[in-house]
């Protein structure tokens, strides 16, 4: 399990690297909710998302050979940007298996970064481990990994540096990367703080995972928020979820459009509506002690579907 | 004609009224039409556009009489809010007419603030005559008034105040209150600088006025950027325009869609599409000198069209 060094010291090396991204406010938002919201935006985050944090910790901790070989992920999207920009960066050759369903912008993103982009059907964990062995290249779980969760924990390290005086963070759920690097650091600075999580009902894997004990998989994970339609809980993010999250909630597909809408008209930020699943919550009458941090994990919005 | 002075005394009365919106860079932008672009980003502006600088300045300068009447506007929707708004904080009564067929946002916004929303077909502005004229309420044109000229030229100081270094500017046009206001006040700050507007192809008063020599009023005007679909060009912004715009160019619909989703992608800005036109421009092959300020005008998207 990563220490507050260990996350203290990724937070170091991916400063420069990344954005240190703002903290924002909306009094729109806050009267709305009757709550006193801070909005993580990380959707200004390099590449569009949170993703960098981890994905680029784990490439600098890889070693020369591994790095030599190239490196390969499996993504929904923005883990394909993430890896595919950190790898342009250090000179890396990048593979990320997608789904074919993916959100176009998110397999753009990736081929811009000049990664091969391999768009599969069915298991796409099944397909990443075949082309990871079949080409020999360093494969790097997009969440369940050691080094991922330590960088992501830089991000529970700047909220609370920014604002020490937090109740609660609000965290969307997809395998659980985010929020177990989350988690881990706030409770670590801050054990009294309060850490909840949001998943779709149509992908609550950690959900399932909670209530069964142990990490599950889930046969099929479709929500418009695609950014949390992981199928599985990693098994290295269990453990810190089952110790330092405090709950995770489900929300609807309805109550995700009826958020990304809501957060879009009032703060003028493009969040994906994965960033958009704790104001879900929020509308679904979820209670919050406040101050409360929001992480906006994200912007990679499909906008081919932006009608006007 | 309103004289620097006025502008500056103008900007000192909505200091602290308003905000005064950041001036963001975007990296992915710049590269990709190798130019030195600044956003203002007005969208963050209070009720989400530029309007309110030039409608909280009229409101203030009128008579306690003229007041006490309530005020009407007419307006595709952000005039409307930030009318409504204005008033609400001064206490006036606000009745602002809107077409039926606007933005249902921009509507429940007006209706928010506490305004009575008249919607209405046909001729806008004739029916905004006829309302005034019965009620004996206190008309306040949108842009054809010489104190919301001044208003909206506060914006004109603030982006040359924090760069002094800024050769064009670029604003989105409609009727010409915007950029009559803006041209002023930087050419009188700077003579050398260039302003250039950005109007649809489908709603181009501004550049028919142009080759006429006199404002002009169009039988119709449509377009997916519904802030710019004014019909006429104001009296008053019409000799500024003349004088103080280096030119005007217009842009087609399919460019204001492909541009809205560009900075929407890019800088993770919600824009409404009348904000996003000077990109629509730029992907039209607009050169410009740099710095160039691109002023985004508003962020009152039509989220009931975000389909996810």
């Amino acid at each position: 399990m990563p220490t507050l060094d260990d996350i203290r010291q990724a937070a170091r090396e991916l400063d420069g690297r990344i954005h240190r991204t703002p903290m924002l406010t909306s009094s729109a938002l806050n009267e709305r909710f009757g709550a006193e919201l801070v909005l993580k935006a990380e959707l200004f985050q390099k590449t569009g998302s949170f993703k960098v944090r981890g994905l680029l910790t784990k490439l600098l901790r890889l070693t020369a050979e591994e790095r030599g070989r190239g490196v390969i992920t499996v993504s929904a999207g923005n883990a394909a940007g993430a890896l595919s920009w950190a790898a342009r960066d250090a000179g890396v050759p990048a593979t990320v298996v997608m789904a074919k369903t993916a959100v176009p912008a998110k397999i753009d993103a990736a081929r811009g970064y000049g990664a091969t982009v391999e768009l599969v059907e069915g298991d796409l964990i099944a397909e990443y481990e075949r082309i990871r062995d079949e080409r020999k290249l360093t494969g790097v779980h997009p969440f369940d990994d050691e080094d991922v969760i330590t960088g992501h924990g830089s991000l529970g390290l700047e909220v609370l540096d920014e604002r020490p005086d937090l109740e609660t963070v609000l965290v969307p759920v997809g395998g659980g990367g985010l929020i177990s690097g989350v988690a881990l650091a706030v409770k670590l600075v801050k054990p009294g703080i309060r850490v909840i999580g949001i998943e779709p009902e149509q992908a609550d894997v950690v959900s399932r995972s909670l209530a069964a004990g142990a990490p599950q998989k889930l046969p099929t994970a479709r929500s418009i928020a695609d950014g949390l339609a992981a199928p599985v809980c990693g098994t290295r993010n269990f453990p810190l979820i089952q110790e330092y999250v405090d709950d995770v909630v489900r929300v609807s597909e309805e109550s995700l459009l009826e958020a990304t809408r809501l957060v879009m008209s009032r703060t003028k930020l493009a969040v994906e509506p994965a960033a958009a699943a704790p104001f879900a919550a929020l509308l679904s009458g979820l209670k919050t002690q406040c101050p409360t941090a929001v992480v906006l994990s994200g912007g990679n919005l499909d906008v081919a579907k932006l009608m006007l």
